[in-house]
């Protein structure tokens, strides 16, 4: 987490516009994720991963994104991230204006292979083509560049995947010079005890400021038990997506991030300030629920209301 | 968690027969009762709360409890347990032969004038009526008697409920003779920190070997976060219902029972050892089915499948 959010204790980073629409069939209008991001924006949102500067024809939903970055750059605090799956679309992304690129690397070589055909070795390759592309940006422009660990707690092709293999490529990514690393449960298999272990051996390797974050996948129910052992341990950034939208299409089963209102409201209750609206989150919904017709939308907050007498810990936010 | 559970660290308490079933309006025959808490026994389970003894009027899913009673008291190594609304109630129990009885008593006095048009010292009576009543019954043959503080979390007529009055109702159940208390999120308002902080308060003022259990609802997705919490203060006895069948009938909106084959599956995954087979519970989720046809079944684990290469913590169980 950034200097900048002192004001709250966890940041929410909303994955949706990237992770969910990635995973549906259906494409989502320019003018409609306009509207998705303005109103995740309004709820108080600092952080939304809004695409993925990969080709249109491997990902035709996503083929806006650096249309939707230069729209959302214009929005005051807000942390514009974007995926991107080499040199290529790092270059793409820096053009557009990205501020944070994560480039993923699945701890598992069998998946990294079947995913993107590429080795470990090649995605180290590829962290060190995009770091030498970000050192030809002025240092204020230059986005913060995340190594994103997938497969970190497991994967559906090769099942469990040694520590010290995530260890290892954590330590390789930021010997590449990626700015940070994050662990991402590509297939839903983490859980709280995993969480807690992995995480310290992690920052034994690197240092604690190298890694704040976690992608958490609720595939098995067990997101948000896993964000709770998440924050014991210390980690402070939180991946989620409005509704539940999305998962991984490429590990089969691996549907599923974990839903951003439910999150805000387990965090809020927790006396954990996240600067984020619940109520405005919720009424985003209907925004998914126009533009993507038929979508199956998750979560419970939504339907359950908040509980008679609810105060979240963040201070009501004014004006929107 | 009694002495007699020494080969496992965490007690799973099904609720479905009893929380489930009374939440919906379809009755399920006698005959498939047996045939779920057979499967449930085989699987694993130490305890079910098979059912309460209210009047069959009030709530006809559940009239033929006595009979579930003396069938599951066949199963060895299994506590059956049952619901009393009152001394009657515990009368027909302990005629029964149930190894457990719960009086549930609302924090919330609002919510228990509604429930069952009882004041808090009204309850704290029957509580004293029951402990005569089984002070009539030859020791060995004893019921346990668990007070069951509901809505200890919240409630959705009261909203926020005090701790110390949850504080003080335990000091006063345990006074009137109960040999232990549970927690009850009967609204679905808890969360991990007001878990672990009422968890405290109340051993604080009574001791912590009278109160090891925790009954949560997923009302607000929040249940299995909350069981990480439950797990890290100390509580060693969860509630759950296979499926997610059930919740509270008279808390508007407060459905869901956390689902037993996730709670298990979150339990042997983080290396506690629960005793169950939880592709046995999987598979009478089919009895839930075949006996309630149109009745919503929750849970991912189901629908998931386990991780490649999943370990559980408790040894593979021989036979079932």
């Amino acid at each position: 987490m950034s200097v900048e959010h002192s004001d709250i204790d966890v940041l929410v980073s909303e994955v949706g516009p990237r992770d969910g629409l990635q995973s549906i069939t259906a494409i989502m209008p320019t003018a409609a994720k306009i509207r998705w991001i303005d109103a995740l924006a309004a709820a108080g949102l600092r952080e939304i991963e809004v695409g993925s500067f990969v080709p249109a024809k491997v990902l035709p939903q996503l083929a806006d994104t650096a249309e939707i970055v230069a729209h959302a750059r214009g929005k005051p605090g807000l942390t514009v991230a974007a995926l991107v799956p080499n040199a290529r679309g790092a270059e793409a992304a820096i053009a557009a204006g990205a501020h944070k690129i994560t480039l993923p690397v699945s701890v598992s070589e069998t998946h990294s292979l079947r995913n993107v055909k590429r080795t470990h070795q090649q995605m180290l390759d590829e962290a060190r083509a995009i770091v030498a592309l970000l050192r030809q940006v002025p240092a204020a422009q230059r986005p913060k560049f995340e190594g994103g660990l997938s497969t970190a707690f497991g994967c559906t092709l090769e099942g469990p995947v040694p520590e010290q293999r995530v260890v290892a490529l954590a330590e390789a990514l930021l010997a590449a010079g990626c700015d940070e690393v994050g662990l991402a449960d590509t297939s839903g298999y983490a859980n709280p005890t995993q969480v807690k272990r992995l995480t310290q051996a992690v920052w034994r390797a690197v240092g604690r400021q190298y890694l704040s974050g976690i992608h958490l996948h609720n595939t098995r129910g067990q997101g948000l038990a896993n964000v709770v052992a998440a924050l014991d341990v210390g980690l402070t950034t939180v991946d989620a997506s409005l509704a539940g939208l999305g998962g991984c299409p490429f590990a089969p089963g691996a549907s599923g991030n974990i839903v951003t209102e439910d999150l805000v409201f387990l965090l809020e209750a927790m006396g954990l300030r996240t600067g984020i609206d619940i109520e405005g989150l919720v009424a985003a919904r209907s925004l998914l629920a126009e533009a993507l017709p038929g979508e199956p939308l998750y979560g419970f907050i939504a339907a359950a209301g908040l509980p008679k007498g609810f105060q979240p810990a963040s201070p009501p936010r004014g004006g929107s």
